[in-house]
């Protein structure tokens, strides 16, 4: 009986390795397929969760907390902003262009306010803003536009990598 | 003998059952990681395909073939077409600001070059494409600017959706 005992024990376990082994794959496998079904609700939330990130720029812009306004954005040299046909790269060279425009001597950051906008997700993570911004200032001027902004989400936040404005002519 | 040999047979039938289903079930995840995997395929294509569709734009635009030219447009409604603060939606709306930009008496197409092109895949059927615009005119006069445009995957032709468009100031 011992001959034929130690067989089955060496096949039971060849067996216990088998079903454990792709049980393993299996359970490697299943986050995978339940990441990507979470990466779908995102994109089912982008829109909000893009619209809270326009929201806190406007109330850090009228707050005068610039660097906050700039939370917004991708803070890498990889960041684009297009605006009268010049080409901008890099979060700190957008963050200059704000402070010379809006906060240097005889400027002002006025009151700002989002309109018209359209979220669109392309994919998981990323999205296509359009909108409208208008400046209210203090002696009644109100100088607008409209902006282009493409979204992405990036550790898991979702941040313009491209702004494409314009302003009324 | 036979009394242990029944149930080591039981065991083996267990684990021949618990080793295969978990890689009946691993063999069902691989199809859809190759299909994911395919599906990058036409994005690797995409800037191919794309940048295809912009020469042809350009070729168009350069032999006073206006109409041709709007082909690389998204021919709906829905496109939409900023410039200069101004909204345009649809595709007749954009092809008139062209036609009376571009064809009215004392205007001209001039001759069109595209640069600095950027495009990037967002998912795998839209993109989005930075470049610079540049026409060459009768008169030396050089007009250009820069622009930003959605690109969007519909009846497996690349079309521009949204064309956010700015002049050098």
């Amino acid at each position: 009986m011992r001959t034929i005992f130690r067989p089955f024990l060496l096949l039971f376990a060849l067996c216990a390795c088998l079903a454990s082994a792709p049980l393993m794959l299996a359970e490697q496998e299943r986050p995978r397929s339940e990441s990507s079904e979470k990466k779908k609700q995102p994109a089912n939330n982008a829109e909000a969760e893009i619209r809270a990130v326009l929201d806190a720029q406007v109330a850090a812009w009228n707050a005068g907390k610039l660097e906050e306004f700039m939370e917004g954005y991708w803070r890498s040299p990889e960041l684009t902003f297009f605006s009268g046909g010049r080409k901008l790269s890099g979060w700190d060279a957008t963050l200059e262009r704000y402070r010379k425009n809006y906060q240097a001597e005889g400027r002002e950051m006025g009151k700002l306010a989002f309109s018209d906008l359209d979220v669109l997700p392309l994919g998981a993570d990323a999205a296509v803003v359009r909108g409208r911004w208008q400046l209210t200032l203090s002696d009644g001027r109100k100088p607008g536009g409209l902006y282009t902004l493409v979204f992405r989400r990036l550790d898991r936040k979702w941040r313009i990598t491209h702004d494409h404005t314009s302003s009324d002519q």
